[in-house]
This record gives C-alpha cells, structure tokens and sequence, in this order.
C-alpha cells in the first residue's frame, strides 16, 4: 500500500475514536481550569523523588541521525600530554542524540529552545507504551486509542505533562534497526506519534511536549513531517531519541528537560533525567 | 605583588586556620560514614522542591570565555523560507558559557562529562557567598576560612554535597568585567577557589563537584591553574559560569546538573536549575 494511503485509511479509522477521547481530555482540561487559581505543584508526585533515571542516550560520532549521515565531529584542541589539559572543539547539528525540537525548528519565528520557560522544562511525564503493537509493526503510531487507553488506566493527563511514547526503540539505538531503512534503500520504519494523538493532546490539558524514543516525533514513513508541523507551531516542543523510559512507570515520574539554551537555537542534544 | 608571592602569601596564612577547618570537616565527614548504611535522599531538602531556578546562563556567540577568541559559530543548514524547517550546525568549544569541567579535562584518562555519574549531578547545593570581599577585590578567593563562615552559620556541609562560590560575577557577564583584564592587558582579575579551600573539601565528606560563577575554578590571575590540577584529578568535577545563584539560600536548595553525554568529552555546556 502506498504511504499516502495508509496514512488517510489510519486517519479515517481514528476519527469516530478520536471523539470520544476529545470529551476525555476536554473534562480533564475544565477540571484542570477550575483548579487554576491553585499553585502547580513542582514535581508529579506526592512524596519525595528518591531516585533519578537518566532518560539520554550517549552520544557519539556515529550516533544514528535522520538524515544518515554523521552529525557529530570532535576536534582536539589540546591534549594532555602536550599542553597539560585537554579540551576539543565539537561540530554538531543541533538535531543529534537524545535532542530537542524547538517551535522555532519547524516555523519562521517561534520559540528557541533557549526560550522555553523553565516551568515547561519540569514537568509530570506520562509514558504511552506502545510496545506490543510497535514490536509486531514498525511502522506504529501513537493514536487516541493508545491515550484513551492511558487516561483508562491511570486517570486524566495531568495538567502541563509531558507525553512520551515508549516503542522499545530504544533497545535499537546501536543498530541499523534505529534507523530501519526499507527495501526501497530510503524509507525509514520506525514508530512516532500520529498527528490525531498530537491534535488531542493540543485540544485538552496544556501538554508541554511530546517525546519519542525513536529518531522523530513523526513516524519514519512520514512524508510530510506532520506531527511536526502540526505541533511545534503551537508554541510546544518535542524531544526525540528519549532513552530509558522502560524503567518509568506509566504515571507518576517527573521530567527534568536539561534543554541546552544557546540563543536562537532550533534545539539540541539535552541531558534528560526522570525524578521517580 | 607579583602573582607568585600574592599567591604564596594567602597560603601561608591560612595554613593555620586550615588545621581548624579540617578538624570540623572531618568530624562531619565521620558522622556521614556512620549513616552510610542509610540511602541517602534524592534531595537536601525535607519537603517538596516548590520551584526550579535556572543557573545557566543564556550562550550567544559572543559570550566571554576564558581564551578571549570567540567559542560559539552557527552555520544555518535549513531555513524555513526554504526548506519549510530551520537546523543550525554549531562549532563549539567544550568550555562554553555555563559548562562543566570533567575530571578528562586536566588528566590523562580521568573520567569524561558522559562518564560522570547520574548520582554526581543531582546533590545538595551549598553556597558559599564571597560577594562582600569579591566586590572590594577582583582577586578574591574562597578560602577555608569562608567555608568555616559557611559551616558556622549553616552547620556541616551536606554529604555529597555540591559546593558552589556566589562571588557576584555573574551580574558581569555581558560586560568587559566579566574577564577584567588588567593594565599589563592579559592577565584577568576574577575571583575563584583558593587551591587551601580546594583541598580542605577534598578531605571531608564527598563533595561532588565545586562551582563558580566567574571563568573559572582558580581566580583569574592564577598562573598554573593550581585549583583544576588539584580537584579534578581527584575524580571530582567543576563547573564554571553558573548563573542566579543569588536567588538561593546558603543551604538547603538541589542542584540538577544536565550535563552534556557526550563520549570522550572533557566537559561541555550544562543546562542547570535549582530545586528550591
């Protein structure tokens, strides 16, 4: 099937879900309003965090990226031996490693990521775990069923969440299967999220982000960066190539986005960790 | 003066003051080997952090660095006009802006910022203000004898604690003040630790890593980057050009370091906050 095609016949078989999810998320979001004159409070959790996971991927030169090619180089400046320290200078493409996308990444003037507010920087993660289907299809997407299934079990999104999509890709980042370039030598297949899950979570709870531990918010079929270009002009980032929310539970953690804050920037590789 | 004596002569009077110093860190750091059976808590503090404080310093091309030479290039690959998206290359030097400082930065093989452990970068923050004497003199360093002050007003430094100078530099960054090069026009004049005070935290309980809020870990003036050559081999790391930390109390606040995972690097830029 062609990917225009199964793109629509997914889209069309969501439409009739996805209204039943926007009720969901739209109570959610009218309780959450009620409650605005509230303090938010800074961390997810009713007790004490007491332990930090590390949600980032090492980075090297031959991290796996979008495009294929190396994003990543180093040049040693100086070494120990010769000046006493070291120090390299690095050349990078901001879209490297665990990263992430700024609205000013997919529109003219938004946000940098050195604009984001640090209160969009902490915030509730909840974990959509896709697995089974993901590992039966590479090409899966996070849809309203899968948020529907999220709220079902585990009550409303909180306010000012982060989102993430958990497919297992993580387990790949050292092979080709990260990538996963099909038969025809260029389309990738991995899983991302569906532009129906993103316009739902846009309608509800004021979500902060997006992320995915797979190398873009869209899935690697997308032929038209949608998911992108539907949620980074809504003023909200995304964080791609997320590691390690295997160890999360499904609700309940705080995220800690160290999101780099270089001036204009359109995003970057990020430290990420999760107060559990 | 010439450097070498001002040098000499801060060292010699403070050894005695030293032997006091030690006395009461380690008693502190025997209380902490005693509760070490106890995990110790993700955070200082005994209620929920209410707040995130970012301590990190917005990084623009022209942002003062330790060398004088601009550390930050941008070279625009995408643009949205177009290509419908913006993507940026960077060229950047590892110790940019408000960054880390690796024990690999002033060893042979010591451990690299990707290798810094995820227990490393959350911790107590203590901070230990030095702006009275800092605003009468550029030359100004943390000596044991600020730590005492601290300790005596504060009570030991926490185990694992990350010990950080409030010299009010920070407030000088975009200005020529920040690097404060002198008459003879190369020598800077900023305050840093004193290699005495260095060495007195290195004795205690574990200290994580210390922090300034000037170019660097030794006063600007320092010859040999004696401060560096001590802590970092140590197995301990640094970081420089943190920003707000008057927005802090002396005691009580955790700091969260993201740094950069980078393999091999000697350090980088950091996004840090405060939980208070």
């Amino acid at each position: 099937m062609c990917h225009h095609c199964v793109i629509e016949g997914v889209k069309k078989d969501m439409l009739s879900r996805r209204a039943f999810f926007r009720g969901t998320v739209a109570a959610a979001g009218a309780a959450a309003l009620g409650a605005a004159a509230a303090p938010q409070p800074l961390f997810a959790q009713q007790s004490m965090p007491t332990k930090a996971e590390d949600l980032t991927h090492e980075l090297y030169d031959t991290f796996p990226t979008y495009f294929g090619a190396q994003q990543l180089f180093y040049d040693q400046k100086f070494n120990h031996a010769e000046h006493t320290f070291n120090l390299f200078e690095l050349r990078l493409n901001e879209h490297t490693g665990t990263h992430i996308d700024a609205p000013l990444h997919f529109t003219a003037d938004g946000k940098s990521v050195a604009e984001l507010p640090v209160e969009d920087l902490v915030a509730p993660l909840v974990v959509v775990d896709i697995r089974p289907k993901a590992s039966e299809n590479a090409d899966a997407q996070v849809t309203p069923d899968d948020l529907k299934a999220w709220t079902d079990a585990n009550g409303d999104i909180p306010e000012g969440a982060v989102v993430a999509m958990l497919s297992g890709w993580g387990d790949h980042v050292a092979t080709d299967k990260f990538r996963n370039v099909g038969d025809d030598g260029k389309t990738m297949h991995f899983p991302g999220f569906h532009v129906e899950a993103a316009q739902a979570l846009m309608e509800g709870p004021s979500v902060k982000a997006i992320a995915v531990d797979t190398l873009s918010l869209d899935f690697g079929m997308s032929p038209d960066f949608i998911v992108h270009n539907t949620w980074l002009p809504s003023g909200r980032y995304g964080i791609e190539a997320i590691a390690n929310l295997d160890r999360l539970p499904a609700s309940g953690a705080t995220i800690v986005v160290g999101a780099p804050k270089i001036r204009g920037g359109t995003g970057g590789p990020a430290r990420i960790f999760a107060m559990v």
